[in-house]
């Protein structure tokens, strides 16, 4: 099998984590200078590698390999969250650079091809897995039109313009190029790290079923309207939230999670009954049958609130996507690799989160592994994984692609 | 008696609302040009009404008498909430110079004296009363130097001088000069006009305790944090309103009414377990033995979540008024006159809402009378109450001046 080699690849991390470092952590935006500096750095890094590299009109880079034959796609993405951690996608990536790197250097391998890429924005400070989407041609050019960045307002093109990428092509999947899409990534829950296990073999990547509840009252004087009398929108609106608390577990999955993010009353004033409420509210499970269970209940309560209630609610559907299934070929050489380097310290599980897999398992077989977060803490500064776990991961990863595409 | 001339007080009451109209009421925030405006107005109308007119270092007008003897202090402000009602404090003040008005033609009454007030920013733009408590001697020079326009941060040092009040004197109460206070208001509420009544004789008005609700938990991915491991700062924060609304009606008077003005939740983004959450909440009653036993039901309920829940619960008190107690001999020539002029047709009720002559109440008796407010709608464009009733109002508040003047 491959060797991968530990200190080229936590150098790498190393030396990625230096553009733009943030207190431990990162900070580097989509197509910030610290972004695009990160690009031209892994584009040299793919060409050192022996790859031809291409940053392409969205902004993603692929390291195209020269090897013949059906290749793996692998990667991940390379910007961060604001003030984020330094691994959340850089992990996923060096691995693949690895993996290449190590496949070159081994006689045995040589053969195995693997085209390396980092998505554009998969952390949407400009839209929704914008690099992966066009990937795989989801994404239209009224999309770019259209995005802008979440925290400064820069138009798509506009940023595209200044890093040089404008006017580029963008890359699509040839999907008979490719044996499947491998991604690691740190888990950025605790379930590995509270288990005592190393390595997650994901199984799917939830879906999420996100709603607006909006609810129409009538605005008064805090002190003169009378508690008969009132429709407070804020009051009607905490009593669905507190009905969704106690049901939701009666119906919910055992991995399910449903979160409400925001709550605004209007108009916010301590001595004003507020005249509309609104929440944002959210669940995600990997099972189309649990996420219809969770909806038919959601849709009840919110009926039964306007049965019992003074003040009408709707119920506003925002978005609801399909779960990702892994392939089950490629998890199971995951699995093979990882009894081989930690043996019974190893996990199938789903994801919470979304990854740019979802989208690449809409062409080919996709598969991802997950490496243990510490403290489960993702998206801060504070992030990290043991050194220990990194070396691991990757040498599961690195061996599992060689046996898929040793067994095309 | 004394005779009101109802086309001069509604003739006036309809001139004053053309100062700052905004469709059917009135945006005149204190300070703003149309607010100064109508202040000048104010003092020639006092002029003309034989009184003599003072517009002090905060912008209190006062209309005062030259009859010799104890005097009646009667009004309420002149400013509006923004693009609110145009009776609001209007309707007092008007009702107090028709009162100087009808007692200087009736030969019966002549010798009975009484100032006119619009105390300023009752409505609290810059900030509580400040107007009232200026006049009572419980407003700081360094109040006023910290105080802010809540709509446009202008200082109201600034906007005191570009109104050329500046450096002016304020105005305070001699308590010996006065037999007492009377002020008329809108209910703000719709128990006149539900009960069929249509004089409000007003007994306190009530205390409002305020409370800052501060939840400490644990920010985390929506999507990757399991339910278990999760410590939602919203999510303790909705079950504690629901557990408030729960027990609050056990604990609270006929009257009593509570409010949760604001919540807000940190980040407040969807896909994000909040890690903070808040709420302004406040209840107000007229009792002291009530309010005790609500903050009491309060206290338990917080550490009742403290004892059962995952997130520290903080409860801070932000205010906590007394309530005001209107005179009883005032309420009797309240009463008495109502009786007159609307038989059967009145009734005691406390204030829900604060008002200046909680601040008058301190230094002498005070009273408050309430016309009926269509719908029970206040500080919205739309409020309103009918020509008869504010007739009817201005004979009643008239009348009951007289009667407790005359029996000095």
């Amino acid at each position: 099998m491959p060797v991968i080699n530990p200190e080229r690849l936590l150098g790498d991390l190393y030396e990625l984590r230096k553009i733009g470092a943030y207190k431990t952590g990162v900070h580097r935006p989509t197509l910030s200078p610290e972004d695009v500096q990160s690009r031209q750095w892994l584009a040299e890094r793919m060409q050192r590698a022996g790859l031809e590299p291409v940053i392409d009109g969205i902004a993603n880079v692929v390291g195209f390999s020269r090897v013949s034959g059906r290749k793996m796609l692998a990667g991940s993405h390379i910007e961060t969250q604001n003030h984020a951690g330094w691994l959340d996608g850089a992990l996923g990536v060096i691995y693949a650079l690895e993996a290449a790197r190590a496949f070159a250097e081994d006689p045995a391998c040589s053969g195995l091809g693997v085209d390396v890429v980092a998505f554009a924005d998969e952390e949407g400070h400009f839209g929704n897995f914008m690099g992966s989407r066009s990937f795989v041609g989801v994404l239209g050019e009224e999309d770019i039109d259209k995005a802008r960045d979440r925290s400064n307002g820069t138009p798509l093109r506009d940023a595209l313009a200044k890093a040089g990428y404008a006017g580029r092509p963008r890359l699509q999947i040839d999907p008979s190029r490719y044996a499947g899409y491998f991604e690691a990534h740190i888990e950025q829950g605790d379930t590995l790290e509270t288990s005592g296990l190393r390595i997650g073999v994901v199984t799917a990547i939830v879906s999420i079923r996100q709603y607006r509840i909006r609810v129409t009252g009538e605005q008064n004087h805090a002190g003169t309207a009378s508690m008969a009398r009132r429709r407070d929108a804020g009051l009607s609106l905490v009593r669905l939230l507190a009905a969704i608390d106690r049901r939701f577990p009666e119906v919910a999955g055992e991995r399910s999670v449903w979160t409400t993010g925001r709550i605004v009353l209007d108009p916010g004033d301590p001595s004003i009954v507020p005249g509309g409420a609104e929440a944002l509210f959210q669940f995600r499970d990997s099972d189309p049958a649990v996420l219809d269970r969770m909806h038919a209940a959601l849709v009840e309560l919110v009926a039964q609130a306007n049965r019992d209630g003074r003040c009408p609610i709707e119920l506003i559907s925002i978005s609801a996507s399909t779960p990702a299934v892994m392939d089950e070929r490629l998890q199971a050489a995951l699995d093979k690799a990882a009894e081989r380097h930690a043996p019974g310290k190893h996990i199938r599980m789903p994801s919470g989160a979304g990854h740019d897999a979802q989208y690449l398992a809409r062409k080919i077989p996709a598969a991802m592994l997950f490496v243990p977060s510490i403290g489960g803490i993702s998206h801060h500064w504070t992030e990290n994984t043991s050194d220990e776990d990194i070396v691991l991961g990757a040498r599961v990863f690195v061996d599992a692609i060689a046996d898929a595409l040793k067994g095309e």
